[in-house]
């Protein structure tokens, strides 16, 4: 089975990462953004065939003790 | 209007990082998963209400020229 995991900062965390990519867009010439946000994915394939009950379990653990820092990031488990 | 753009690795690319999250998931006895690809993902707020085209042009020029290296990595344009 496939999954996504898709990792963003909380409202109000500063992402200078984010920062850096608008100010270089418009270094660019890019115009019109107004704000960039970065975070990340994880495409994740699970043995086995179809329990989805216990791989968004096998996901929610996986993300909270090592994908997410949850102190400071919002996660998303989508399986496909 | 938001954007996302989504920058995931091309098949066939080797992901170090991928890799290293499988032995870390492993190491902590999160057994099932058979592996991991990261990407990263940019959450993009265009200025200006609702030309989804203009929007979807920028954004294709923003990817192209600075956020995904497209010699290795694919992206998808979603504007929500």
């Amino acid at each position: 089975m496939k999954a996504r995991v898709t990792v963003t900062l909380k409202t109000g965390i500063l992402d200078p990462q984010g920062k850096a990519i608008e100010g270089a867009l418009r270094s660019l010439g890019i115009a019109g953004v107004a704000s960039v946000r970065q975070g990340k994915v994880f495409d994740i394939e699970i043995e086995g065939a179809s329990d989805r009950a216990r791989a968004e379990a096998l996901l929610k653990e996986a993300a909270d003790r090592l994908l997410a820092n949850t102190v400071i990031e919002n996660y998303r488990i989508e399986l496909i």
